[in-house]
């Protein structure tokens, strides 16, 4: 049997998150039911939300397997995510798939083998490094280093990653998992230049995207965008669009060849997705429900993320963090007030949810790749409720106050 | 990149299904919309469907990732497949995936890697055969044999086929796609006999069950039901239920450990399911609704392969074939009425859909391995609404009879 490394952030999260009271783990914004996504836009005050539009068109959809790469309606949408003025992207370039998960997993299968090499950024979302690995290829990690003010990617160490000839693929998060970050305009098109130097495949994460709620600077545009032929970009209805209950992600790539090689190895996994699913998925992209749906997120990211932080300068001497500037998670790093030391992440978030009922995810158990590497921090996901947030980080506060921390 | 084979038939009906009149190739039992299913078991004249309690349940459902397994209710719901009076399936020994499509790959994603040799029956689902290889596996194929009445496995080429020490996984597809074939009890126990005495995991692919309508002898059971600890059985909403259109499939297995190992792998690819999805399969499969969906799909399939049978005995010098005891499918032999060779099976569907409207799945082209293989047969989807096989037909026969055959 293959040696897959457990994944451990989705095995802590599925040890724990029915048995917390309070998720400030979750990664998702706050999710809706298809009633409140109904609300956000139309005037529920007219007629029951089982009588719309969305839901009779539910109801009475023939359920077999629809188109398979998904609807036009569908693909439309999400076309126009990546359209501009000028450049109309074709979504002939797009392929729908359970999820952003599913998508990367997708591209991983078909485009790595165990004669390649891949880098990585890092921290990341696991399923980016461990699954090529899980296919044999050689994978290197690109380190942020962390500063006072932001997560930085160094050029000059991506260039010393790089084996001429053998990487094939550089896999982007942007917005980053778990700090918040982003990888800015000039170092993306510095990316680029290398990518095109040594002909290497860009996958870029982009699930958090549009999720820019706090930078001083411009949003990063897609790498898309950037107008690199080799380029595949994946993302999903979870993260900034809070429907994470439906399976619906995508693929897009400005290759169509690359585009119909993942199409042919989607056959063999995926065959089309959820009728339901890409019903409601196209209904939250269409332009005026998404946009409410963003509204609502950004709003929600912003004052969530205020109140994390006067959370966090209360507590000085307990833990640290470079302020997210995207996204929804924030990565924290905890010292024992006694010692100074950094905590033992997971000790300390079991101690948390036995004590307080409020869920982190243990930083270094989840994120660390080698021994000791973000020992002490911990993920925050600040995009739940506000109430939850709020009434979570009182307990954390009172616990702390308590001398919680002092043995952990 | 990785080669991976083209998946004919997922291609040919991803390249002709919208465009043709007459769908004679699908493999579903003929698909139903919620509002269908809620018909099936409720009295629509008491509500409008939109207000039945199913669709009002999806509509509140809180949209996150949900029970990452599947929720209880559907666990229960399908565990009740594989219990007896003396024997609770275990929920805990059940994984959901986005169909049956996913749960086959998470299996050979997981358990197959390049040291390995697996056999597999054939003709088949050609995923089951591609996906290992292209993960390095060597792979060789159980071959059934056609005789007047049947398709049957051999258990002696079987025994062949076995490297001790090497072969770890054995795929059965029961029923069998395309050719509509059990294998009985009897092969079944003496297939648990060498698999325990080499050590070989048995994958039962048993998608097309409980589509068992014309056989004279009791049903095949569930591989697992007999006991062999490494089985593993997949299935899903699809074929027998109708439901295509939710991507909800399953893995069972008599081992504890596989099903861990699985749900580890399950982590990088799948996270949880839909969420409608999850919730529309707990109804379908509660007990009374799947009586209702199961006794309209095997009244359908029975129905319609007289229908089928009739008309293919009409027209002997064109064609022939075993008939199908179970699932949806049959493999038809087609022959040039003026040489009696057998036709072109590429040439002659496509001369069809050009001429009629009338889609049927090459079986060389889709099932053939070697030059030649199958080579005029056809694979006739029949479980699709009886009308339009009805009236495909009378297309076929009316094309055959003004000597549309003549020439492919």
């Amino acid at each position: 049997m293959v040696y897959i490394k457990p994944f451990n952030v989705e095995q802590w999260m599925d040890k724990y998150e029915t048995k917390c009271t309070n998720n400030i783990a979750e990664t998702c914004c706050d999710s809706v039911s298809l009633a409140e996504l109904i609300s956000l836009t139309s005037n529920s005050t007219t007629h029951s939300h089982s009588e719309t539009p969305l839901i009779l068109a539910l109801s009475k959809k023939r359920l077999d397997y629809g188109h398979i790469r998904g609807s036009p309606t569908l693909l439309t949408n999400i076309s126009t995510l990546y359209s501009t003025p000028s450049h109309h992207f074709p979504f002939s370039q797009i392929l729908i798939t359970p999820g952003a998960i599913a998508a990367n997993f997708l591209v991983f299968y078909t485009l790595v083998n165990p004669s390649h090499h891949v880098i990585c950024i890092h921290p990341t979302y696991q399923q980016l490094h461990t699954v090529p690995a899980s296919l044999g290829a050689s994978v290197s990690l690109w380190k942020l280093q962390r500063t006072e003010t932001s997560w930085t990617a160094d050029i000059d160490e991506l260039k010393s990653l790089i084996v001429p000839g053998a990487t094939k693929l550089l896999v982007l998060n942007n917005p980053n998992n778990p700090t918040g970050a982003i990888l800015p305009l000039d170092v993306l098109m510095e990316i680029k230049v290398l990518a095109q130097k040594y002909d290497i495949t860009v996958l870029s994460d982009e699930v958090y995207a549009p999720i820019f709620h706090s930078s001083p600077d411009p949003p990063p545009p897609s790498f898309l965008s950037l107008g690199y032929k080799n380029t595949i970009v994946t993302g999903s209805l979870s993260k900034a669009y809070s429907l994470a209950g439906i399976r619906i992600g995508w693929i897009a790539s400005n290759n169509p060849d690359i585009i119909e090689l993942l199409a042919q190895a989607r056959d063999y996994n995926t065959i089309s997705v959820s009728q339901l699913d890409d019903t409601v998925a196209a209904y939250a992209l269409s332009p005026t429900v998404r946009r409410a749906l963003v509204k609502r997120n950004i709003d929600l990211c912003e004052r969530n993320l205020e109140i994390l932080d006067t959370f966090i300068k209360k507590y000085p001497k307990h833990m640290n963090y470079v302020k997210p500037v995207s996204g929804t998670t924030a990565f924290v790093k905890f010292l024992n007030p006694r010692s100074g030391k950094v905590v033992d992440d997971v000790r300390f978030c079991e101690s948390l949810i036995r004590d307080t009922g409020v869920l982190f995810v243990p930083g270094g158990h989840c994120f660390g790749v080698e021994e000791g590497e973000f020992k002490g921090y911990v993920r925050i996901g600040y995009a739940c409720s506000t109430d939850s947030l709020r009434f979570g980080l009182m307990k954390v506060g009172a616990w702390i106050e308590g001398g919680g921390m002092d043995f952990v």
